[in-house]
């Protein structure tokens, strides 16, 4: 059970958004534009980084609603995106995709944990400078989203076809809410 | 020097914000809502909160400027925001506010550290729903951006004066940018 009274059954980030519009506005246009806006990453690539970080931080939600988008937006679908959770290092991916995921993993320990052999590591890969900045915040953001919804204890369903049909919706709508949002009632 | 290269010499979250206009509006709105907007939390509680967690987080720019922020908007000043980074446990707060920065330290370590008696402890202080989750995401964006800040090794100045400069143009401004900001070069 969540540990304040929000105003919707909706499960993880979901119902946080919905309680709190005015902060769910600016949380889920970020979300938008990191994860599905221009960029030389491609989503299924960003998605996996949200997968990776939430895992580490032991999200179940994120962790979950992150792979299932993941694995519908890369060709290696969810057999590799629970090998980069399992092993990152090991795992079929590019070069420059492990280097950044590597990247990931420090930034979900701190940010002082980011080494400048990461970076020369990335970049020798052919990451760009804003490739490396993309994934540093994307990392940091799911550092916050994955608190957000475990300290305030929101619900995780089990059920992973729930999370493969909310992947289908995110592909199709994205993450900024639909015009019209009810409000909180306080 | 910055793991990347900026298009500005400004230091800190400064410098992020305008190299990448499109992820620094939604982070500046959010810390707006956050810190400033309409609370039963004052500024200054809200700031103190941020600079906690951001050293918490071992985080020099963020802690340096919203102690200063904060300094500057509770009447115990500079040394009660340093009481409470010393030791939080005794510095003369009101019980909800202490409450509340239990919380803040816990979800800077995980929000899975959140217990049911740090949510019933503030409950018992007075801290409305509210208040609880505004804490809880104040403390999770301060994850976010003391990662992000720190990942990407920016400038961290040490002089306090330009801290305290910041925290004045900041209690005018707000965290919003001008309307003209200058654009990523790239």
């Amino acid at each position: 059970m969540p540990h304040i009274a929000l105003n919707s059954d909706d499960p993880g980030i979901r119902g946080l958004l919905r309680y709190r519009p005015e902060t769910g506005r600016p949380l889920s246009e970020l979300a938008e534009v990191l994860l599905r806006g221009p960029s030389t990453l491609t989503r299924g690539e960003r998605e996996l980084i949200a997968a990776q970080v939430s895992a580490l931080n032991g999200c179940q939600y994120c962790t979950s609603s992150h792979s299932a988008s993941a694995a519908a937006q890369l060709p290696g679908g969810m057999a590799l995106v629970e090998q980069v959770r399992a092993d990152p290092g090991s795992a079929p991916v590019s070069a420059k995709l492990a280097a950044l995921l590597k990247i990931a993993a420090a930034v979900a320990r701190s940010g002082l944990d980011v080494t400048a052999e990461d970076i020369a590591a990335a970049r020798e890969a052919a990451a760009t400078d804003l490739e490396i900045h993309d994934t540093v915040l994307i990392a940091a953001a799911f550092c916050m989203f994955n608190r957000y919804v475990d300290g305030l204890a929101t619900i995780a369903p089990d059920d992973p076809a729930l999370y493969a049909a909310g992947a289908q919706r995110l592909i199709a709508d994205g993450y900024l809410p639909p015009a019209a949002e009810p409000t909180r009632r306080d």
